[in-house]
């Protein structure tokens, strides 16, 4: 990591709790992306005060970036403008060249034109617009070694203009002053800015997300404890989600560094085999989709404790008609006897989660869609209904691969939520290991 | 609003984007609900300067609440104590009975029990332990008029905390002298604190939360307009989102106050009409289930453009067995042909996405799982697929209650994700209104 970054959040719906600050977590992995490690992130109450002391107090740390998100809109609430020229000790100037793209946006979208919009125009002096593509337009400037980056609250537009304008500035890896100059250029005005931006990455960044599925918290810890890895240059990060583990790989964009990434990359696949399911970052319906698509296989589901969320998490991906053909959620035994035609004697000797029912619901389901694959799950997602002999928990998930049938039992933990996601993710995961690559 | 809160969290995982922040929104709320609007919430580096600048800089400004998240596990990295100690300049002192309850918690979970565990029984001179669920204590202290709470970062941990344990405190709205009394009592130990605790809430709030479905931005304004209500003891706030509006009435917990938000709940509710779902804060399938429960009616759905999302909203809730049976999800045409017995000639004529195929969607699905009522969803949820006749976020909901079907048009906006959520919500809506309250 070359240099520190904060984040400063304007808007009191994030402190009232209405809304949860999904920029925060957006800016705060793609700065590490970058080589930028966050320290602060402050969400402040809107209020000129209160932020303009937030962005003063950020610039005494020096960080490399500042980012602030938010209060850009035309409303009284909209103060960043204002708080950055007061902590800046800068004025604010009207910028006619950019008023008339406001306008200009407004008009083309059919949007009202209303005065208090004129105030979007308006830019602390030595800050250069960042071209927008919603209604707000942000802007950079520098100080003292800080490229402060002002940006949109609106989650869409926020990512929209980082990716398309930000991102591109801070990679590019220039000394401050071409920075203000093509910052410059981009907006069409001259760049007032007197200082440099010293800390910028030495080098890009590499970073290689892995995903895999299947391993617990102690399996995890031998398995970082048997890897014995410690080069500096080559960081192996981990995050535990209920679709699995996502292992970050974080390396120099030079060639060195990318064989040190690949050798760590080869050791992590060599101990965790078949477990890894993607090496790029893709979410398992994704994966799943992918291999059913290549070896030209449809899928059904046949449903009893995710109640239609696997079917949801493989139609969550577009283009999943092209292989899932449907499903069907029996919740009541009559569903699973009626349309999926399980014996009634199976459910009365082995109850309804078991493995025999599992296989049943699977084979079924195959039999009255006509699909190729067969997924089922039956289960106690909790809180009510669990027993000794078949605790919450407990969960069967049944596969059929062109007339082949597996069942694997499952002892899941949590929340009723948590036991649904990670039964509805088991049975996307037998599916795959069952697929060919 | 009777006095200010502010909100630290350490930890590199929310400033890595690695997890969403949702102990911010969850303490906002409640926070706000108490009487306190938070005025700034940080998150920071798990570094022991950075950190206890954080606090010192919050006590500056002298809020009435300062909850730290965080940083009270066994790790190097848990630094709260050290930080709030060194903040307040105050030695850490460990507490012999608090260690044998950490030990006791230990013993009693069958956890291991590492030396490096000593370090959670040390506290803050002058601290007063909250008794802990998890593993970790918190602890309250007092300073200049600030009440400073440090909660566990683990969501569950830190909401099990809140609720038994800081809450009573806070609304018993003791003295400060009170406070610390009752806070010692319960942790077995004498508190030194010198200072009252004086920002409390001169009286207890209360805060109704209207739950209502069906009412776009514009419509909303209308609402607002016309209601033209400025009384400031009964406040009435929005929030939107995709399973609609939340109506937040805030007001005193005293007589008068009741009557005022009687009268602001009244105008409401004859404004809103039937669009108001619940009064108590009630999800739109936990509604439906009540009143499907009430009414002795079971129900099964027919999803296309949801592909199982409706039936797992409906199975979200825990004892929807007693109503939900099941369902199809008819993803391709053979299914809906197939198990729901959809006419070819429907699905010739007027497409898949039309509102012949729901309503025959709808009934189909009564008819093969033997259900009273009956719901159905065909719709473009995009990105592609869409033409001029039937565009991305055209979606029909159909239902059957009771023999008689009823379809509905709806021009969805948004991404996939929220084109389905808005098509299931929709979807529940109507059948919510199809049936007895």
């Amino acid at each position: 990591v070359d240099g520190t970054a904060e984040m400063i959040f304007s808007g009191d719906e994030l402190l009232r709790g209405d809304v949860l600050n999904t920029n925060q977590s957006y800016l705060g992995e793609r700065l590490l992306d970058l080589g930028f490690l966050a320290t602060h992130a402050l969400c402040v109450t809107d209020d000129l005060a209160a932020l303009t002391a937030a962005v003063r107090d950020s610039l005494t740390r020096r960080p490399a970036v500042l980012v602030l998100s938010g209060g850009l809109g035309p409303t009284e609430d909209d103060l960043t403008r204002e708080a950055v020229a007061a902590a800046l000790d800068v004025p604010l100037d009207h910028q006619d060249d950019l008023l008339r793209a406001i306008q200009d946006r407004f008009a083309g979208r059919g949007f009202a034109w209303s005065e208090s919009n004129r105030k979007q125009a308006l830019l602390p002096r030595g800050a250069a617009a960042i071209p927008f593509s919603g209604t707000a337009p942000g802007f950079t400037m520098e100080r003292d070694g800080t490229l402060l980056i002002a940006l949109p609250g609106v989650p869409w537009e926020l990512k929209d203009m980082w990716q398309k304008h930000v991102e591109p500035l801070v990679t590019g890896r220039l000394t401050g002053e071409e920075t203000a100059r093509a910052a410059g250029a981009r907006s069409g005005r001259a760049v007032s800015s007197p200082t440099g931006w010293a800390a910028v990455p030495a080098a890009a960044h590499e970073v290689r997300r892995l995903r895999a599925f299947g391993i617990g918290e102690s399996m995890l810890a031998d398995m970082l404890s048997d890897l014995d890895w410690h080069d500096p240059d080559a960081i192996l990060g981990t995050r535990a989600s209920l679709d699995g583990l996502t292992l970050i790989l974080r390396g120099q964009a030079t060639p060195e560094g990318r064989r040190k990434l690949d050798v760590l990359q080869e050791r992590v696949c060599a101990t965790l085999g078949d477990k890894v399911y993607s090496l790029t970052n893709e979410d398992l319906p994704v994966v799943v989709g992918d291999r059913l698509r290549a070896a030209g296989l449809t899928v059904a589901v046949a449903e009893s404790c995710t109640g239609g969320l696997l079917a949801k998490r493989l139609t969550d991906i577009a283009g999943s008609s092209e292989y899932f053909l449907g499903g069907v959620v029996a919740y009541d035994n009559l569903v699973k006897t009626g349309l999926l035609g399980v014996d009634e004697t199976l459910l009365q000797t082995h109850g309804a989660v078991s493995e025999e029912v599992a296989a049943a619901m699977a084979e079924g389901v195959c039999r009255a869609i006509g699909a190729d694959c067969g997924l089922s799950t039956t289960g106690i997602a909790g809180p009510d209904g669990g027993s000794e002999d078949k605790p919450v928990g407990l969960v069967y998930v049944g596969s059929v691969v062109k007339g082949v049938t597996r069942v694997e039992r499952l002892r899941l933990w949590g929340a009723r939520d948590q036991i649904r996601e990670r039964a509805a993710c088991s049975a996307l995961d037998l599916l795959r290991r069952r697929l060919p690559r």
